[in-house]
Protein backbone atom coordinates (compact mmCIF):
# COMPACT_ATOMS: atom_id res chain seq x y z
CA UNK A 1 0.00 0.00 0.00
CA UNK A 2 2.41 2.60 0.50
CA UNK A 3 4.36 1.53 -2.52
CA UNK A 4 1.19 2.60 -4.20
CA UNK A 5 0.95 5.69 -2.61
CA UNK A 6 4.94 6.23 -3.29
CA UNK A 7 4.27 5.79 -6.97
CA UNK A 8 0.80 7.89 -6.81
CA UNK A 9 3.03 10.70 -5.31
CA UNK A 10 5.57 10.40 -8.54
CA UNK A 11 2.87 10.44 -10.83
CA UNK A 12 2.40 14.26 -11.35
CA UNK A 13 6.33 14.30 -11.95
CA UNK A 14 6.28 11.72 -14.59
CA UNK A 15 3.37 13.59 -16.60
CA UNK A 16 5.50 16.88 -16.06
CA UNK A 17 8.60 15.38 -17.24
CA UNK A 18 6.55 14.02 -20.25
CA UNK A 19 4.94 16.99 -21.18
CA UNK A 20 8.41 18.88 -21.52
CA UNK A 21 9.24 15.26 -23.55
CA UNK A 22 10.39 17.12 -26.70
CA UNK A 23 12.56 15.88 -29.13
CA UNK A 24 14.84 16.79 -31.82
CA UNK A 25 14.62 14.20 -34.30
CA UNK A 26 17.41 12.79 -36.48
CA UNK A 27 18.66 15.20 -39.58
CA UNK A 28 20.27 12.40 -41.13
CA UNK A 29 20.14 12.69 -44.92
CA UNK A 30 20.03 16.38 -44.89
CA UNK A 31 22.92 16.72 -47.02
CA UNK A 32 21.92 14.32 -49.80
CA UNK A 33 18.96 16.87 -51.32
CA UNK A 34 18.23 18.63 -53.70
CA UNK A 35 15.35 20.67 -53.86
CA UNK A 36 12.89 22.68 -56.61
CA UNK A 37 11.25 25.40 -55.32
CA UNK A 38 7.87 26.91 -57.03
CA UNK A 39 7.29 30.38 -56.61
CA UNK A 40 3.76 31.22 -58.55
CA UNK A 41 2.67 34.08 -56.09
CA UNK A 42 3.35 37.70 -56.52
CA UNK A 43 3.27 38.15 -52.63
CA UNK A 44 6.30 39.93 -51.73
CA UNK A 45 6.04 38.49 -47.93
CA UNK A 46 6.31 34.90 -49.67
CA UNK A 47 9.41 35.94 -51.73
CA UNK A 48 11.21 37.49 -48.41
CA UNK A 49 10.42 34.24 -46.66
CA UNK A 50 11.88 32.43 -49.34
CA UNK A 51 15.06 34.14 -48.93
CA UNK A 52 15.06 33.42 -45.33
CA UNK A 53 14.41 29.90 -46.25
CA UNK A 54 17.08 29.54 -48.98
CA UNK A 55 19.72 30.92 -46.09
CA UNK A 56 18.55 28.79 -43.66
CA UNK A 57 19.02 25.59 -45.91
CA UNK A 58 22.25 26.16 -46.76
CA UNK A 59 23.44 26.73 -43.48
CA UNK A 60 22.34 23.08 -42.59
CA UNK A 61 23.53 21.58 -45.62
CA UNK A 62 26.01 24.00 -47.44
CA UNK A 63 25.78 21.93 -50.49
CA UNK A 64 22.37 21.44 -51.76
CA UNK A 65 21.82 21.85 -55.05
CA UNK A 66 18.51 24.86 -55.31
CA UNK A 67 16.73 25.98 -58.45
CA UNK A 68 14.17 27.78 -57.72
CA UNK A 69 11.35 27.83 -60.65
CA UNK A 70 9.36 31.33 -61.35
CA UNK A 71 6.15 31.02 -63.44
CA UNK A 72 2.32 32.89 -63.68
CA UNK A 73 2.64 35.54 -61.12
CA UNK A 74 5.67 34.50 -59.30
CA UNK A 75 7.21 35.56 -62.24
CA UNK A 76 7.35 38.96 -60.72
CA UNK A 77 9.94 38.18 -57.96
CA UNK A 78 12.72 37.80 -60.96
CA UNK A 79 11.55 41.19 -62.86
CA UNK A 80 14.00 44.07 -61.99
CA UNK A 81 11.31 47.14 -61.87
CA UNK A 82 9.23 44.81 -59.60
CA UNK A 83 11.31 42.44 -57.29
CA UNK A 84 11.68 43.55 -53.52
CA UNK A 85 14.46 41.05 -53.10
CA UNK A 86 17.54 42.56 -55.69
CA UNK A 87 20.10 41.90 -53.59
CA UNK A 88 19.00 38.85 -51.94
CA UNK A 89 18.90 37.16 -55.87
CA UNK A 90 22.38 38.48 -56.37
CA UNK A 91 23.57 36.83 -52.93
CA UNK A 92 22.15 33.64 -53.72
CA UNK A 93 22.81 33.49 -57.43
CA UNK A 94 26.83 33.76 -56.42
CA UNK A 95 26.32 31.05 -53.77
CA UNK A 96 25.29 28.92 -57.13
CA UNK A 97 21.55 28.93 -56.31
CA UNK A 98 19.56 28.87 -59.68
CA UNK A 99 16.66 30.99 -60.78
CA UNK A 100 14.65 30.27 -63.60
CA UNK A 101 11.75 31.81 -65.20
CA UNK A 102 9.44 30.50 -67.18
CA UNK A 103 8.85 31.45 -71.03
CA UNK A 104 5.17 30.78 -71.00
CA UNK A 105 5.01 33.24 -68.15
CA UNK A 106 6.82 36.01 -70.07
CA UNK A 107 4.80 35.93 -72.92
CA UNK A 108 1.41 35.80 -71.40
CA UNK A 109 2.65 38.67 -69.62
CA UNK A 110 4.16 40.58 -72.40
CA UNK A 111 7.38 41.31 -70.08
CA UNK A 112 10.63 40.76 -72.30
CA UNK A 113 13.78 38.81 -71.39
CA UNK A 114 15.66 41.97 -71.09
CA UNK A 115 13.28 42.93 -67.82
CA UNK A 116 14.35 40.12 -65.84
CA UNK A 117 17.37 40.30 -63.69
CA UNK A 118 20.28 39.31 -65.20
CA UNK A 119 21.02 36.56 -62.22
CA UNK A 120 17.57 34.57 -63.66
CA UNK A 121 17.83 31.99 -66.26
CA UNK A 122 14.77 30.79 -68.67
CA UNK A 123 12.99 27.33 -69.41
CA UNK A 124 9.91 26.53 -71.65
CA UNK A 125 7.86 25.72 -69.49
CA UNK A 126 7.86 26.13 -65.49
CA UNK A 127 5.53 23.16 -64.43
CA UNK A 128 7.50 21.10 -66.65
CA UNK A 129 10.94 22.05 -65.22
CA UNK A 130 9.44 21.39 -62.14
CA UNK A 131 7.69 18.36 -63.29
CA UNK A 132 10.91 17.00 -64.78
CA UNK A 133 13.46 17.93 -62.01
CA UNK A 134 10.81 15.63 -59.21
CA UNK A 135 11.25 12.69 -61.55
CA UNK A 136 15.08 13.20 -61.89
CA UNK A 137 15.37 12.78 -57.96
CA UNK A 138 14.63 16.21 -56.81
CA UNK A 139 12.30 17.24 -53.59
CA UNK A 140 9.77 19.66 -54.24
CA UNK A 141 8.80 22.71 -52.50
CA UNK A 142 6.04 25.15 -53.08
CA UNK A 143 6.78 28.03 -51.45
CA UNK A 144 4.04 30.73 -50.28
CA UNK A 145 1.77 30.54 -47.35
CA UNK B 1 -34.68 3.66 -92.73
CA UNK B 2 -37.16 2.53 -89.72
CA UNK B 3 -34.08 1.50 -88.24
CA UNK B 4 -32.22 4.57 -88.23
CA UNK B 5 -35.17 6.01 -86.72
CA UNK B 6 -34.98 3.71 -83.78
CA UNK B 7 -31.74 4.10 -83.42
CA UNK B 8 -32.26 8.10 -83.42
CA UNK B 9 -34.84 7.46 -80.68
CA UNK B 10 -32.38 5.60 -79.11
CA UNK B 11 -29.59 8.82 -79.00
CA UNK B 12 -30.90 10.88 -75.67
CA UNK B 13 -31.16 7.38 -73.64
CA UNK B 14 -27.42 6.87 -74.66
CA UNK B 15 -26.28 10.69 -74.20
CA UNK B 16 -28.18 10.39 -70.72
CA UNK B 17 -26.41 6.94 -69.78
CA UNK B 18 -22.71 8.98 -71.09
CA UNK B 19 -23.40 12.02 -68.66
CA UNK B 20 -24.04 9.23 -65.67
CA UNK B 21 -20.75 7.23 -67.01
CA UNK B 22 -18.82 8.38 -63.80
CA UNK B 23 -16.69 5.90 -61.96
CA UNK B 24 -15.01 5.36 -58.94
CA UNK B 25 -11.12 4.87 -59.90
CA UNK B 26 -9.10 1.82 -58.07
CA UNK B 27 -7.58 2.64 -55.14
CA UNK B 28 -5.19 0.25 -55.47
CA UNK B 29 -1.46 1.38 -53.49
CA UNK B 30 -3.63 3.38 -51.25
CA UNK B 31 -2.34 1.34 -48.41
CA UNK B 32 1.21 1.42 -49.24
CA UNK B 33 1.94 5.12 -49.28
CA UNK B 34 3.99 7.25 -46.40
CA UNK B 35 2.75 11.40 -46.69
CA UNK B 36 4.74 14.39 -44.70
CA UNK B 37 2.57 17.22 -44.83
CA UNK B 38 3.63 20.79 -44.97
CA UNK B 39 1.91 23.33 -42.64
CA UNK B 40 3.08 26.75 -43.64
CA UNK B 41 0.13 28.56 -43.11
CA UNK B 42 -1.60 30.15 -39.91
CA UNK B 43 -4.95 30.09 -41.31
CA UNK B 44 -7.21 28.35 -38.95
CA UNK B 45 -9.22 26.29 -40.95
CA UNK B 46 -6.80 25.16 -42.75
CA UNK B 47 -5.34 23.46 -39.88
CA UNK B 48 -9.07 21.91 -39.33
CA UNK B 49 -9.19 21.06 -42.76
CA UNK B 50 -6.08 19.12 -42.38
CA UNK B 51 -7.10 17.34 -39.47
CA UNK B 52 -10.60 16.11 -41.50
CA UNK B 53 -8.02 15.01 -44.34
CA UNK B 54 -5.68 13.19 -41.66
CA UNK B 55 -9.08 11.26 -40.46
CA UNK B 56 -10.15 10.23 -43.92
CA UNK B 57 -6.87 8.85 -44.78
CA UNK B 58 -6.36 6.73 -41.97
CA UNK B 59 -10.06 5.54 -42.01
CA UNK B 60 -9.09 4.04 -45.94
CA UNK B 61 -5.80 3.50 -45.07
CA UNK B 62 -4.70 2.90 -41.36
CA UNK B 63 -1.49 2.37 -41.33
CA UNK B 64 -0.43 5.22 -43.36
CA UNK B 65 2.57 6.94 -41.93
CA UNK B 66 2.10 10.58 -41.70
CA UNK B 67 4.79 13.62 -40.11
CA UNK B 68 3.11 17.03 -40.63
CA UNK B 69 6.26 19.37 -40.96
CA UNK B 70 5.34 23.14 -39.35
CA UNK B 71 7.12 26.10 -40.01
CA UNK B 72 6.51 29.75 -40.96
CA UNK B 73 3.31 30.87 -39.72
CA UNK B 74 2.18 27.42 -39.99
CA UNK B 75 4.17 27.43 -37.07
CA UNK B 76 1.32 28.22 -34.84
CA UNK B 77 -0.73 25.43 -35.37
CA UNK B 78 1.37 23.81 -33.22
CA UNK B 79 1.59 26.69 -30.07
CA UNK B 80 -0.83 25.65 -27.35
CA UNK B 81 -2.03 29.14 -26.85
CA UNK B 82 -2.76 29.24 -30.22
CA UNK B 83 -4.08 26.34 -32.01
CA UNK B 84 -7.73 26.10 -32.63
CA UNK B 85 -6.97 21.97 -32.91
CA UNK B 86 -5.06 20.98 -29.76
CA UNK B 87 -7.73 18.31 -28.84
CA UNK B 88 -6.95 17.00 -32.83
CA UNK B 89 -3.89 16.97 -31.71
CA UNK B 90 -3.50 15.04 -28.95
CA UNK B 91 -5.93 12.37 -30.37
CA UNK B 92 -3.85 12.27 -34.28
CA UNK B 93 -0.98 11.91 -32.13
CA UNK B 94 -2.08 8.76 -30.29
CA UNK B 95 -2.46 7.24 -33.61
CA UNK B 96 0.82 7.74 -34.52
CA UNK B 97 0.67 10.85 -36.38
CA UNK B 98 4.33 12.59 -35.81
CA UNK B 99 3.87 16.55 -35.82
CA UNK B 100 6.85 18.46 -35.66
CA UNK B 101 8.08 21.94 -35.68
CA UNK B 102 10.96 23.93 -37.45
CA UNK B 103 13.67 25.51 -35.20
CA UNK B 104 14.60 27.90 -37.36
CA UNK B 105 11.13 29.04 -37.62
CA UNK B 106 10.95 29.12 -33.40
CA UNK B 107 13.78 31.26 -33.08
CA UNK B 108 12.48 33.83 -36.37
CA UNK B 109 9.66 33.97 -34.34
CA UNK B 110 10.73 34.09 -30.87
CA UNK B 111 8.59 31.09 -29.66
CA UNK B 112 10.21 29.42 -26.91
CA UNK B 113 9.85 24.95 -26.73
CA UNK B 114 7.65 25.22 -23.53
CA UNK B 115 5.20 26.89 -25.76
CA UNK B 116 5.04 24.14 -28.68
CA UNK B 117 2.22 21.30 -27.56
CA UNK B 118 3.94 18.30 -25.70
CA UNK B 119 2.70 16.29 -28.64
CA UNK B 120 5.27 17.76 -31.08
CA UNK B 121 8.91 17.57 -31.36
CA UNK B 122 11.40 19.23 -33.62
CA UNK B 123 13.38 19.04 -36.43
CA UNK B 124 16.05 21.37 -37.39
CA UNK B 125 15.24 22.49 -41.02
CA UNK B 126 11.34 22.51 -41.86
CA UNK B 127 11.93 22.83 -45.69
CA UNK B 128 14.97 20.01 -45.09
CA UNK B 129 12.79 17.69 -43.30
CA UNK B 130 10.11 17.81 -45.97
CA UNK B 131 12.80 17.11 -48.46
CA UNK B 132 14.58 14.38 -46.77
CA UNK B 133 11.25 12.92 -46.62
CA UNK B 134 10.69 13.14 -50.24
CA UNK B 135 14.38 11.71 -51.07
CA UNK B 136 13.09 8.59 -48.53
CA UNK B 137 10.50 8.03 -51.10
CA UNK B 138 7.54 9.70 -48.82
CA UNK B 139 4.73 11.51 -50.95
CA UNK B 140 4.38 15.38 -50.35
CA UNK B 141 1.55 17.23 -50.15
CA UNK B 142 1.26 21.38 -48.81
CA UNK B 143 -1.85 22.38 -46.46
CA UNK B 144 -3.89 24.77 -47.07
CA UNK B 145 -6.36 26.00 -49.85
CA UNK C 1 50.73 49.71 -67.70
CA UNK C 2 48.56 50.47 -70.95
CA UNK C 3 47.71 46.49 -70.72
CA UNK C 4 46.05 46.95 -68.11
CA UNK C 5 44.68 50.59 -68.90
CA UNK C 6 43.41 48.78 -72.06
CA UNK C 7 41.50 45.50 -70.15
CA UNK C 8 40.41 48.27 -67.56
CA UNK C 9 38.37 49.88 -70.49
CA UNK C 10 37.11 46.83 -71.56
CA UNK C 11 35.53 45.97 -68.47
CA UNK C 12 32.39 47.75 -68.47
CA UNK C 13 31.57 46.12 -72.18
CA UNK C 14 32.04 42.59 -70.27
CA UNK C 15 29.92 43.61 -67.36
CA UNK C 16 27.00 44.24 -70.24
CA UNK C 17 27.71 41.31 -72.10
CA UNK C 18 27.28 39.05 -68.57
CA UNK C 19 24.17 41.19 -67.48
CA UNK C 20 22.36 40.16 -71.00
CA UNK C 21 23.98 36.65 -70.68
CA UNK C 22 20.55 35.01 -70.12
CA UNK C 23 19.90 31.11 -70.84
CA UNK C 24 17.73 29.05 -71.71
CA UNK C 25 17.84 25.51 -69.85
CA UNK C 26 17.90 22.62 -71.83
CA UNK C 27 14.47 20.73 -71.72
CA UNK C 28 15.39 17.57 -71.87
CA UNK C 29 13.36 14.65 -70.68
CA UNK C 30 10.09 17.31 -70.84
CA UNK C 31 8.40 14.44 -72.68
CA UNK C 32 8.92 11.95 -69.90
CA UNK C 33 7.04 13.15 -66.97
CA UNK C 34 3.79 12.33 -65.46
CA UNK C 35 2.19 14.53 -63.71
CA UNK C 36 -0.59 14.69 -61.01
CA UNK C 37 -1.68 18.14 -60.01
CA UNK C 38 -3.87 18.87 -56.84
CA UNK C 39 -6.99 21.68 -56.67
CA UNK C 40 -8.03 22.78 -53.41
CA UNK C 41 -8.85 26.12 -53.87
CA UNK C 42 -12.36 27.70 -55.56
CA UNK C 43 -10.55 30.20 -56.79
CA UNK C 44 -11.59 30.75 -60.58
CA UNK C 45 -8.70 32.55 -61.59
CA UNK C 46 -6.39 29.70 -60.42
CA UNK C 47 -8.98 27.14 -62.35
CA UNK C 48 -8.50 29.52 -65.14
CA UNK C 49 -4.62 29.58 -65.12
CA UNK C 50 -4.64 25.92 -64.89
CA UNK C 51 -6.13 25.40 -68.13
CA UNK C 52 -3.83 27.39 -69.77
CA UNK C 53 -1.19 25.61 -68.07
CA UNK C 54 -2.49 21.94 -69.10
CA UNK C 55 -2.40 23.44 -73.02
CA UNK C 56 0.98 24.80 -72.27
CA UNK C 57 2.22 21.63 -70.87
CA UNK C 58 1.04 19.98 -73.78
CA UNK C 59 2.31 21.75 -76.46
CA UNK C 60 5.62 21.14 -75.16
CA UNK C 61 5.06 17.39 -74.42
CA UNK C 62 1.90 16.25 -75.99
CA UNK C 63 1.48 13.06 -74.61
CA UNK C 64 2.30 14.31 -70.89
CA UNK C 65 -0.34 12.00 -69.11
CA UNK C 66 -2.22 14.28 -66.60
CA UNK C 67 -4.41 13.86 -63.28
CA UNK C 68 -6.39 16.66 -62.04
CA UNK C 69 -6.85 15.99 -58.43
CA UNK C 70 -9.70 18.31 -56.82
CA UNK C 71 -10.38 18.38 -53.26
CA UNK C 72 -11.97 20.33 -50.55
CA UNK C 73 -12.85 23.47 -51.97
CA UNK C 74 -11.34 22.65 -55.04
CA UNK C 75 -14.41 20.22 -55.63
CA UNK C 76 -16.44 23.07 -57.34
CA UNK C 77 -13.76 23.20 -60.29
CA UNK C 78 -15.88 20.49 -61.17
CA UNK C 79 -19.28 20.93 -60.16
CA UNK C 80 -21.48 21.81 -63.27
CA UNK C 81 -23.36 24.83 -61.77
CA UNK C 82 -20.20 26.22 -59.77
CA UNK C 83 -17.52 25.66 -62.62
CA UNK C 84 -16.22 28.58 -64.55
CA UNK C 85 -14.03 26.39 -66.79
CA UNK C 86 -17.01 23.85 -68.20
CA UNK C 87 -15.91 24.41 -71.89
CA UNK C 88 -12.15 23.96 -71.57
CA UNK C 89 -13.16 20.83 -69.05
CA UNK C 90 -14.61 19.14 -72.42
CA UNK C 91 -11.95 19.86 -74.41
CA UNK C 92 -9.23 18.93 -71.86
CA UNK C 93 -10.91 15.46 -71.25
CA UNK C 94 -10.76 15.03 -75.09
CA UNK C 95 -7.55 14.90 -75.22
CA UNK C 96 -7.20 12.57 -72.52
CA UNK C 97 -6.59 14.74 -69.26
CA UNK C 98 -8.07 12.84 -66.58
CA UNK C 99 -9.96 15.05 -64.06
CA UNK C 100 -10.95 13.39 -60.65
CA UNK C 101 -13.23 14.50 -57.52
CA UNK C 102 -12.52 13.29 -54.12
CA UNK C 103 -15.85 11.19 -52.52
CA UNK C 104 -14.63 12.52 -49.52
CA UNK C 105 -15.25 15.97 -50.53
CA UNK C 106 -18.47 15.28 -52.03
CA UNK C 107 -20.07 13.92 -48.55
CA UNK C 108 -18.51 16.57 -46.80
CA UNK C 109 -20.28 19.30 -48.60
CA UNK C 110 -22.97 17.79 -50.01
CA UNK C 111 -22.47 17.55 -53.31
CA UNK C 112 -24.17 14.45 -55.41
CA UNK C 113 -22.06 12.79 -57.77
CA UNK C 114 -24.66 14.03 -60.52
CA UNK C 115 -23.79 17.61 -59.99
CA UNK C 116 -20.56 16.59 -61.42
CA UNK C 117 -19.44 17.65 -64.79
CA UNK C 118 -19.85 14.14 -67.18
CA UNK C 119 -15.85 14.50 -67.51
CA UNK C 120 -14.84 13.64 -64.17
CA UNK C 121 -14.32 10.54 -62.65
CA UNK C 122 -13.88 10.14 -58.86
CA UNK C 123 -11.59 8.61 -56.04
CA UNK C 124 -12.22 7.48 -52.73
CA UNK C 125 -9.57 10.09 -51.13
CA UNK C 126 -8.03 13.21 -52.89
CA UNK C 127 -5.26 13.03 -50.93
CA UNK C 128 -4.56 9.23 -50.95
CA UNK C 129 -4.83 9.17 -55.46
CA UNK C 130 -2.29 12.44 -55.06
CA UNK C 131 0.48 10.41 -52.43
CA UNK C 132 -0.37 7.48 -54.45
CA UNK C 133 0.51 8.64 -57.79
CA UNK C 134 3.92 10.02 -56.26
CA UNK C 135 4.95 7.05 -55.10
CA UNK C 136 4.36 5.50 -58.70
CA UNK C 137 6.40 8.02 -60.08
CA UNK C 138 4.06 10.62 -61.01
CA UNK C 139 5.68 14.19 -59.91
CA UNK C 140 3.18 16.62 -57.79
CA UNK C 141 2.09 20.15 -59.00
CA UNK C 142 -0.17 21.81 -56.20
CA UNK C 143 -2.30 24.46 -58.62
CA UNK C 144 -3.12 27.66 -57.16
CA UNK C 145 -1.02 31.09 -56.10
Amino acid sequence: MKKICFLLLLLPAFQFVQAQNHQTLSDEGYQDNKIVFQVVTQDTLAHKALMKQLNNIRSVAPNTPIEVVCHGPGLYMLVSERTVIQKQLVEQAAKGISFVACEFSLKERNVSKDAVVPEANFVRSGALEIANKQRLGWSYLKAGF
